[in-house]
């Protein structure tokens, strides 16, 4: 059994993902929204590559039913339902229903993985649910870093490390790569203290310039949800175990 | 001052780097090949992006003059003088030659980042000179790893690390971007012993398979070369200081 991490999806190829069993993992915030979602109700999420192609789904999809999420630099797309603040896909607003959600990095991630024989959407939220879980399956493991453009993410890199770092408790022999071995020592490094860590990103100051310091508090709790959500058949619903 | 590292060329556009001050790092084994053939007497090194291309350029200059040196597959190219082992490039092979040089990485990087205003090529042998050199031209810096099969290379994140402490030293107030803070971590937790930590990545493996293993001997050595290999005009050739 080896893990791998991938800092980006930017330069794979949808196929290399075929037979594999992939972890997507975007903190800040598409997969600590899709956890969040699906934890409080949400029938499915639907990731998209492009916002045409989100407007094009909705449309042949029933009105009431159908929710569509997610931003562009880092805002609420004009006529969307609603953003990426994890905290936005509460209860009252997602309960029963399908989201249609594109992000710049995660969604994005998640489609280009869609070939993969198991597919799950991690971050510190179901750490260690998703690392029991991979251990279960004996599998190698892809962690799939959403990244930030096109490029690698300190925060994705730190949650991939922690992750490996669980799931070898299960598995001491645990075949590593270069880039796992990186970030189990990224990890040991920043991920005492996650929300200092996650404030002092780019990408959580820039979250922090445009008003979302609350989504970064929301998404340096750890295991704070057990839920797993998978992907199957172009839509991602929570895990049911066998 | 700022300082970044950016994990590989791959998706980066050449005019990115439009006035920019670059520093390549390939040290298994490109630029290592590069400061020792340049520190052994070579007149200069042509850095070139594809086979075909080094075959071209040979074509037109002085038999005898001009040399090929490269690998494709950690091997030397047929019809090649040289492979790419830091140590066939020798007084005796190089003194006073021009050196058409192709590697899968190293080559290729320092071909992308040509439109810099500054550029250099670094490893081990040189870090500590050129370190120095940046911190006295007070630019903003970009680290280039050549990386790997056009990914994360760990070998070069953790030279680039290296480099950055170094240049601290110089420079106190030096601001990090996240992947500059990431090589400086993967450095202390790995640079300790950089012959073991090369002979056990994976490019390191796939050497020592391939019969390389006195090459990572030779490219674990740190400072044991003052020279800055520069890039102007489409040539490398050694810094001359003012």
């Amino acid at each position: 059994m080896k893990a791998n991490v991938i800092f980006t999806p930017e330069n794979l190829d949808e196929l290399s993902f075929s037979g594999k069993t992939t972890v997507v993992i975007d903190v800040l915030r598409a997969t600590t929204t899709i956890i969040n979602a699906l934890n409080n109700g949400a029938k499915e999420i639907i990731p998209v590559a492009s916002v045409e192609f989100a407007v094009k789904v909705s449309g042949g999809m029933f009105g009431g039913l159908t929710l569509l999420g997610g931003e562009r630099n880092t805002k609420k797309i004009e006529g969307f339902a609603m953003g990426n603040s994890p905290q936005e896909y509460t209860p009252e607003n997602v309960n029963g229903k399908s989201i249609i959600l594109y992000t710049t990095n995660g969604t994005k991630a998640l489609v280009k993985a869609k070939f993969s024989k198991n597919l799950f959407a991690a971050s510190f939220s179901n750490l260690s649910a998703v690392a029991e879980h991979l251990s279960s399956l004996n599998q190698d493991i892809e962690i799939l870093c959403a990244g930030r453009n096109h490029s690698f993410s300190l925060e994705d890199s730190i949650c991939a490390g922690k992750m490996i770092t669980e799931i070898i408790k299960f598995k001491e022999g645990l075949e590593l790569t270069d880039t796992a071995k990186a970030c189990i020592i990224l990890s040991k490094s920043f991920g005492r203290n996650l929300l200092k860590m996650l404030m002092e990103t780019e990408h959580g100051k820039l979250l922090i310039e445009n008003g979302f310091e609350d989504d970064i508090k929301f998404c340096s709790k750890i295991n704070n949800i057990n839920s797993i959500p998978a992907f199957n058949g172009n839509v991602i619903k929570l895990l049911v175990k066998e």
